[in-house]
């Protein structure tokens, strides 16, 4: 902390609660690394304090980004000034680059992120038959990245069926990918992916029949602990390959650093069919920033 | 930077610019001394969107306290919630601790760091003749602060005849002080006060007659300069103690620190009598938080 003078620029994640965060530690771990004079900082606002701390955060010159998580990540859709398509897609938000010309572009890396991650272990979903349990702002982004990265089908399923059948919807609208409603029952995909948040807390509910769980089925969940998912550990004890949220989560990091201009590349992952997408932000956002 | 979690509070400094800014350092270096969980950053934000920004700012959950700086020490007055005695009678904010309860209260060290800085650098301004040139905000901190530290006279001084006559008129008011309007002419004080901004930029004027300063006399500039400032080069060529405004804003760091709880006293410096004030000023913000 002993850096941050009167030129550093801010980088703020916003949410409540905002305890378990990692990403301030993550970017400044890159700050750090990189000499650059700038620091991620928590602003633990509540879900009805948003529109008015944005007004406020407006006025701050020196604000470069903001982190965007729980319980923002929808309504902050409404006070940015532009959507990159990855928001536009997903209906969320999880950052936002605060040009030098004041505009706020909104996006969400969960799904490219989530691709990224799954080519970087071995899970590349191109040409392979997918199952995704889960429609809601993850399942959203990971859909139309999924798509992006040319699966040759896909089945979706919420238990929310509307929301199930609104992506379905969009996504055979938007794109063109081979994409339905389906069931829980992962028997015969390549693989499986959850995008909700069952395994956050004991005594969840698997996402999946586990039952029908085939050993040559990948499994790839979206949440994040210091011990195996249960989905993880489950899928693991019939024999299937499976990933959770870490590679996810670092794929983000690359995606959401290079939309914001920093040229970060984790050393020892190798690039990828949609890295190259990621590889393409840094001189997009720093030619957006020559010509502001 | 490494530090900066999801839990640690913020400690904002507002001003525009910031860029030669010296608190987020000082601070930083203390939270890492006494690791605290805690960061100071900069908030750089235009005069003119100071309300704005103060809005948002009150959304804050983990914002502890805001350092103020230029341009917003007098506009700021009207936008917390109480004023410390120090900031009533100063009519300056220098400084403001978010409470637990979301009360903000306003301060302004400026004066009692002064003397303070006076009082270490042996400068004690009790029972002594005192010519103070300026009365803005850091005079009028000042000369309130030079009463209650029983100067024996007090003569003030500034170019706004209305200004400084103000400054008298309340002083006589509200503190036993004996306390008139004068010239800048040195002649006859055991100390002279500079408390205007005169010595910032090179080609200012002194601020007082030089030729009329005798070496009894000890100068106080507030200017705060890598070099000596020009009034502390002459007045040390005409064989005067000096100090510049390197003591004073330690002083008034001490004085910040305590007022938000935190229990920092310079390790080589003495305790003093105004000191003792600094000294109370931990346990009352306890207090405060305790019943929160």
């Amino acid at each position: 902390m002993m850096g941050v003078g009167g030129t550093t620029r801010l980088y703020g994640l916003i949410g409540d609660p905002l305890h378990a965060a990692r990403s301030p530690r993550l970017f400044n771990e890159l700050f750090a690394e990189r000499r650059l004079d700038a620091v991620c900082i928590p602003f633990n606002v509540k879900a009805g304090d948003l529109r008015q701390f944005v007004t406020g955060a407006r006025t701050l010159r020196n604000l470069a980004a903001l982190l965007v998580t729980m319980p923002h990540k929808e309504a902050m859709r409404e006070l940015v000034d532009a959507l990159d398509p990855t928001s536009q897609q997903a209906k969320v938000i999880n950052i936002i680059r605060c040009d030098a010309d004041r505009v706020w572009t909104g996006a969400t890396f969960d799904g490219l992120g989530c691709v990224l991650g799954m080519e970087w272990e071995g899970n590349n979903p191109q040409g392979r038959s997918v199952l995704l349990v889960g429609a809601g702002g993850a399942g959203r982004a990971i859909a139309f990245a999924l798509a992006k990265a040319k699966v040759r089908e896909l089945t979706i399923y919420d238990m929310n069926e509307r929301a199930g059948r609104a992506l379905v919807e969009a996504l055979a609208t938007e794109t063109a990918c081979d994409v339905r409603f389906g069931a829980p029952d992962p028997a015969g995909y390549d693989i499986v992916i959850n995008a909700t948040a069952l395994g956050m807390q004991a005594g969840d509910p698997l996402p999946i029949d586990i039952d029908r769980l085939e050993p040559r089925t990948a499994v790839v969940d979206v949440v994040l602990r210091s011990a195996p998912t249960p989905l993880c550990a489950a899928a693991r004890a019939r024999g299937c390959a499976t990933q959770d949220g870490r590679a996810m989560h670092e794929g983000q990091a690359v995606f959401a650093a290079r939309f914001l201009g920093i040229d970060y590349w984790p050393p020892e992952r190798s690039c990828t069919p949609i890295g190259e997408i990621a590889m393409a932000l840094v001189t997009q956002a720093r030619n957006r920033e020559a010509t502001a």
